[in-house]
């Protein structure tokens, strides 16, 4: 290299610099840039992979960070600690407002590192926007996990669309994965559309309840108890206690009138008492059942499987309808046919026909 | 126009045929043939209105034709009806085979006309073309509705993809009610996609069961039991009559446990002998309640604009979905991709945008 150098200098001009020279000066300066950027990159994927958590969290910055220079970084890094990932369990927790999935996830996952395991909690909550705080912003609700080094909390990713946080939470499942952390605990509120995103990454869905009088079900979503795997019927404590039982064969009886699962998993109901940390063991036994079982049968394998694939799908259909529905002409026109159905002028059919033939 | 003709009959040459004339010909040929084909348009449209069969059966077949000559006439013809259309109740009915969805209908539909109504039967099954056989075809199995003036029986619409045949179906409601029927009966197999492309073209979606030991919804498809507006439990005669009763009560506890539906209605649980021609009365007067109900509270309108809107946008993104997961570039792609996936080699974000920038 040494020796083009100097062949090249031949070229010198009167101002005493070659053109050669400032495009290898360029590349040069270039390609240290690169190479140093490549030296942080593996840096932290190394540091990543021996559970440094600063590390973890530099690397969750940059897949959540909206730059694109940090974007296409992050990419790297997740891409080189797919090979380390793919290990824990995924482990979704639901349930509407007020019924204790804080107290929950902190009792619960700290009897998990008492167990020796290694405990990440994110949390899935694309509304954080608009509510002006992420859900598990609050750290301070689980101050004790916060404290417990074998334990990561990670707040919500931020962003207005569901597509965007469901994209940037499964970037950090895999980098919490490759940092060696054994059960992922992933929150979300029971409302609206994010406990569906959630129940496609995660390999067990935990919907929590509490005993109360009357319809059990009502308040939650249609459609998430057939997502459950369990239901936990929260705060069994002091006089709830005789009311959580009740609520237990109530549910027992609702799950047991659904078709059996795919994973070929019954679905189970649980009661706990977060506050007096009882019924722990029992919802971790649980979960240790439904991963041996669903292991043997394969389900486990090929569940995950289909959930890349759904992501793959899911992420290019969102793209393509977002191309076409933001195009102003489509907008308009869209409008204007809906206008015309409801006026009995045109069929459903022959309004998308149009519509299609707009772009 | 005869002025003209004759000025250009200067141009004539020596054969004795202008080129124009020629032209003038063609269009006119042209024109007469348009005329032809809108006077038997008009009087085909006419004729349905009038609530003649045979020229109902002869559009239907249009709408079900795949000549694209056909299609146009079909397009004509549905937008023409469409003012007319809009005023029957649209009764979506489902159930695994051999619940006795057939011999329901007979009876239902002879009870419907013994009211002085005009009832249509079709049925969405797009896995007809594989089982050899459309669900409906055997007509015999409903000779006495067969012969029912009042009646109107059409089998299933063939076709290998569910959106194909929902489009048909929706266009054929469009033509029978244009052609007077006061209540249009949807009959589907409760298995596959077909019921959930049921449910969003009806105003009232009836699950059909049968009494029997043990757990009641094992075999239905999972989110069924949530879309029913009732449950009936069919062949409710000799012994079954006190099992029958049971699994009402299983099912009634069952249907409370869901959160209230947007309709504000109720899910109620029916049950009936097809055979013994009881409880027929009860369930027409419950979809009457329906009715009464949801067109006070806005609702059933709201209900079938929503349709509406999901139809426009469904049909858009399949074609969407299709044109670019047609691409043979992205065929071939995709399947790599996902194997990469598979070997941990990318995301399945990475991948999405990766065949996204291939077309």
């Amino acid at each position: 290299m040494a020796k083009k150098d100097t062949s090249k200098s031949a070229l010198r001009t009167q101002k005493g610099v070659s053109v050669s020279e400032i495009t290898n000066n360029a590349s040069i300066k270039q390609l240290k840039q690169k190479r140093k950027t490549q030296l942080k990159t593996d840096a932290l994927i190394q540091q990543i992979l021996e559970g440094n958590i600063t590390a973890l969290s530099r690397a969750i910055t940059l897949v959540e960070s909206t730059n694109v220079k940090h974007l296409k970084d992050a990419q790297t890094i997740v891409k080189l600690c797919l090979p380390h990932a793919n290990k824990a369990i995924r482990i979704g927790i639901t349930g509407v407002p007020g019924v204790g999935k804080s107290t929950f996830i902190e009792v619960f996952g700290k009897h998990l590192t008492s167990l020796g395991k290694k405990v990440a909690v994110l949390a899935v909550d694309p509304s954080s926007s608009l509510t002006k705080g992420s859900i598990l912003g609050d750290k301070t609700r689980m101050e004790d996990l916060v404290k417990d080094k074998n334990a990561y909390i990670r707040p919500s990713a931020s962003g207005e669309a569901l597509g965007g946080v469901a994209h940037k939470t499964r970037e950090t499942i895999t980098l919490c994965e490759a940092a060696g952390f054994d059960v992922i605990l992933i929150e979300t509120v029971g409302v609206g559309q994010s406990e569906t995103a959630v129940h496609s990454m995660v390999d067990f869905f935990l919907l929590l309840k509490l005993a109360g009088a009357g319809d059990e079900l009502q308040g939650i979503k249609r459609g998430i108890i057939e997502m459950a795997d369990a239901i936990i019927i929260n705060k069994a404590d002091g006089d709830n206690v005789k009311k959580a039982k009740l609520a237990k064969l109530e549910f027992n009886r609702a799950l047991h009138m659904y078709p059996l699962k795919d994973s070929l998993w019954q679905p189970k109901v649980s009661i706990c008492s977060a506050i007096e940390q009882k019924g722990l063991t029992d919802i971790w036994d649980m979960i240790c059942d439904f991963e041996k079982l669903t292991k043997a049968n394969g389900y486990f394998q090929q569940h995950r499987s289909n959930q890349n694939k759904f992501w793959v799908l899911q992420t290019i259909e969102n793209q393509l309808k977002s191309d076409f529905f933001n195009t102003p002409k489509v907008k308009i026109a869209l409008k204007k046919e809906l206008e015309r159905i409801a006026n009995h002028e045109t069929t459903a059919f022959a309004a998308a026909s149009y519509l299609l033939n707009l772009k």
